[in-house]
């Protein structure tokens, strides 16, 4: 199966396609979807929306895991990111891509083991599965983090339209 | 002047389309988009932006204003509305409309004179404006306060691009 994984943000959306077969994982592609902080916000929006419907055309993915947002995340940003997240799951809607949605929390728990793994143990874990991208972006790698986590819990807790 | 005013939420979008000339007001159209509760989410939020884009084609608005949350607002909803916001503002960026963004306290202190006032003190001053249309459902009658909050602050304090 081919899972494209996604952490939402208004600034930098982190993406990850990810193939998994035969209990082997293939980075097929990864990068971020950048708006211009001088940029209106509806634009930025229509951006993220437009580009994430070009992700699913290019990429073709079964399914798309993306982050789930909880209230005490980051209070600061949560408005703004949550609007991302809303254009990000109308977008895969609309090109029929079905959706599912992990907390940080989860996603750590099933790539570590423990709920409040680092950034830098995250990384380390991923690393396990695929080959690293170039690049240190936190966004990137934790998208890749989101997608190895659908696949390792399709079949046991598949949570489809937890989003 | 034509303007879509739009109360943001998750299963309740209230809209209005006012026309302003002469300092003259006239309600032309409002309503609700409502989505199932009991519908996958990122369906809702793809109902939403179509039926956003339908509004734009429809009535052919020459700017929008649509409330602008803040965290304190209603911290239980916040994730959802702010979703909803998101796709409603790539909408009407899809179609070409400026957005405007007032939040619930300046929407009240222009329409009533008072930042605090209650939604039936809202209703009455609303009601001076324009007829009420036959809808009990604050996000209509909301959505009417911030179109006319946009036509009364325009030349004043446009905010463009303050959502």
């Amino acid at each position: 199966m081919r899972i494209l994984g996604l952490d939402p943000g208004l600034a930098i959306v982190g993406y990850s396609v990810i193939d998994y077969k035969d209990k082997q994982y293939n980075l097929v592609a990864s990068g971020s979807i950048k708006t211009p902080q001088n940029e209106r916000e509806a634009k930025r929006l229509l951006e993220i929306y437009e580009d994430v419907c070009f992700l699913c055309q290019k990429y073709n993915p079964q399914a798309a895991s993306v982050e789930k947002l909880y209230f005490f995340s980051n209070q600061k940003t949560i408005i703004g990111v949550s609007q991302a997240r809303g254009v990000i799951l109308a977008a895969l809607e609309k090109n029929g891509i079905n959706t599912y949605g992990y907390t940080p929390i989860e996603v750590k728990q099933v790539i570590t083991g423990y709920g409040r793994a680092s950034k830098n143990e995250v990384k380390k874990y991923v690393s396990l599965y695929v080959n690293l991208p170039h690049t240190n972006l936190d966004d990137t790698i934790d998208s890749i983090a989101i997608a190895i986590c659908h696949i390792r819990s399709t079949g046991i807790n598949p949570q489809f339209d937890g989003v």
